[in-house]
């Protein structure tokens, strides 16, 4: 049994605190800054599916392990790099690795449901993965499906959501698309073996990771011939299209990016045969998104997904076809430096004593119904320590009430960035909210 | 071990699916319905906390054994109550049950956070009960605490924040306090053995449950005096303050009373000596916000809290006041029968033709990018079947859009509640979405 990380907190070389207890390995706490940001781009993402019609469900972090593990999705081995265990009634369990799988299992389930069904969840997954660099254990994902359809309109929507996103988000980007049947009648068109076209497949899958040489060289190492690494080393679309016997997946892939061409995104989308997409149930049309740095230089994926048609029929379901693309928030959170939500507090109300303090609760009450978010004194502290808060929170206005301000029914409110104080009455909560509104979109016009 | 449940789906006598995929017992799937309503009811939770100052937080779901079992908290017992689990490394791990205990170890773990620390946090929790009506295993909490204040006005904050978020949610409901000194003293007061306090506050929180006469039972049973049972029957303020020694509780509860009734709430806040509220971390002021049908009967509890003012120094950090207040999202959601959300999809493009589909596609991007919500068709269906689909799916307006439409620069758009219909030339983006709003508002006032 390994024994609880010990956490000693030293400030000026004085310990003023002490525990045994800290996050668990390979997950992290979000305070405020975090958070906010997390949440400003799951709103932002949230709004963009909704624009596309499509509708929440929320389904339970806990789910079988039987679905979890089921054969032609996961399987069995997926115990290894999950969070399996047993409940009290003996029952295996595991905590979710991702948002499809659920799907599937509500699909199955809820035969009633009108098709299309365009849903989204925005929720958390988990992985038994070595902890890294923008690597957790516990991560949000962002996904939307569209179940029902097997036009190339729905996958051309998935990838336009795609777009719209990190265009909303501001992230350099491009988004690789492929399909999963070109890529197997690109594997038979160079002789390999129809029974080795799987297993190339998945080497062809680490040529991120280890480039063409590498490729090649784990195809030798499995009897592979490996003169296919060559045709997709060279990434030429004409070429492949001669090449392929079998046109179905190499149509549905020029389908998606005559969509693609006709709605301006070519600069941003982009063939790239080598995309394999590691899950084993795509069945046609795939893609990826990955951030690329102010230079252009490419960075981590923050969102995959593709066509996925026979899922639902492994749980049980009737024949479904579907398609969808993942968004990982973790990795769009950390990859964002710069602030990306406005201040969520705008006014902090310092009073001048006890009496006045009391009396800022109903004035408090009163601008919030306006539609402020404004933040009491609950310390009862000085005015200079007030404002040093204030400072400190990036409260941008605070206003400054004694008794006799209270007796004269004013405010003064001032603009902690300006230093501009303004005198209003207090009976006038809709003056200040303008105030307040009017002063801050100048600050975000500078 | 148990077997999976088996899931038949049977439609007009015929099995169209099976599966022997169930969701885990106690917990839920929420389809869109009832999504989009929890996603309404978090919404405006979140607008209302945020409009008092506070801050979201996100910790992970997963937590230390170690933490959630800590003595002077929940203790040992606990593990009973939770999913409790290993991983691969023997760590003993569980889901955290709530989302206080977390805050706490944050609290410990950062001690620079500024004070007052008023964060919230919206999250799922997870308790091996019993499943049973509106009780799940997994659950959705929505908290707030303030940390570093041992002002009553942080106590009568969340009162006040409980008031506006039900009233904002248009609920009946009643809020209950009391001060867990006072019970206390009143135990004292009436001749209950001072190492039986805590024993006996334990029986008094079941009141709820089995009544004044239960509890004596019990208390007897105890070896306890009953006499403090008629003391709390009568639930008499002033009596009580006459009988108490130390007025310490008392002055604490007057003074948060006393801050409701200067803020217009007594009709909804109202003193009640029975209520003891379980968790043993409270130290001083505790709320209980309670439902009531339109009758005006008591229903569940939809949210509590209090002061908690030894729970930071429980796991290793300094003395530090907390009281914070946490309602019961799922509840919210069972509670409420009427619809919150408005519909999500605004208009949905009817395109006659594959060709005409093809260009809705760019049609619904321009939409879009003003504002509105649009759906197009994904499926390529008859004029007919796409009307069907947009009134099931409650769609307020469509725009039916073919080859001639296209070249006029036209589309017409139709009110499927009034079956009012309005030309409009496709350009007009900002046209359309005024016409939209427009008659959306005429008819919520309606």
């Amino acid at each position: 049994m390994q024994l609880p990380t010990s956490i000693f907190v030293i400030q000026r070389g004085v310990l003023v605190a002490s525990s045994d207890f800290s996050v668990v390995r390979g997950m992290r706490d979000m305070l405020p800054d975090v958070a906010k940001k997390k949440q400003a781009i799951e709103d932002r993402i949230r709004k963009e599916f909704e624009a596309y019609g499509f509708e929440p469900i929320e389904t339970p972090i806990v789910e079988d392990f039987a679905l979890l593990s089921a054969k032609g999705s996961a399987g069995e081995s997926i115990k290894d790099d999950i969070y399996y265990f047993k409940d009290k009634a003996d029952r295996e369990l595991g905590l979710r690795f991702d948002l499809t799988v659920p799907l599937a299992r509500v699909i199955v389930n809820n035969p009633q449901l009108v098709k299309p069904f365009k849903r989204y969840q925005i929720g958390k997954v988990y992985r038994y993965d070595k902890p890294g660099a923008s690597r957790y254990r516990e991560f949000t994902q962002a996904d939307v499906d569209i179940v029902g359809s097997s036009s190339i309109m729905a996958d051309y929507e998935c990838v336009a959501l795609a777009y719209k996103i990190m265009k909303d988000l501001s992230f350099n980007f491009s988004i690789r698309v492929s399909n999963k049947k070109l890529l197997a009648d690109i594997c038979l068109a160079s002789n390999v073996p129809e029974d080795k076209v799987k297993d190339c497949m998945r080497s062809i899958d680490k040529m991120d990771k280890v480039g063409v040489a590498g490729v090649k060289k784990e195809l030798s190492e499995k009897g592979i011939p490996s003169e296919v690494m060559d045709v997709i080393g060279r990434n030429d679309l004409k070429e492949i299209a001669k090449l392929v016997k079998d046109k179905t997946g190499l149509n549905e892939l020029q389908e998606l990016l005559d969509y693609c061409e006709k709605s301006g995104l070519t600069e941003f989308v982009k063939f790239d045969a080598s995309l394999a997409r590691g899950l084993e149930y795509y069945t046609g049309n795939v893609f990826e998104v990955t951030s690329k740095n102010e230079k252009g230089e490419v960075g981590p994926s923050v969102g995959g997904g593709g066509r996925y048609d026979n899922l639902v029929e492994t749980y049980g379901g009737p024949k479904t076809p579907c398609v969808g693309i993942s968004f990982g928030v973790d990795r769009l959170v950390d990859l964002r430096e710069k602030e990306l939500c406005e201040q969520l507090t705008q006014l902090m109300i310092v009073p001048i004593g006890l009496e006045a303090g009391k009396e800022c609760l109903k004035i408090g009450r009163e601008l919030r119904a306006v539609g402020l978010n404004v933040e009491n004194d609950l310390m009862q502290r000085s005015l200079q320590k007030n404002l040093e808060y204030a400072n400190k929170k990036r409260i941008p206005f605070v206003a400054i009430i004694g008794e006799n301000e209270i007796k004269e029914g004013v405010m003064a409110i001032k603009n902690l960035t300006s230093g501009k104080q303004e005198k209003v009455k207090l009976a006038d909560t809709k003056k200040i909210k303008e105030l307040i509104k009017t002063q801050e979109e100048t600050k975000e016009k500078k």
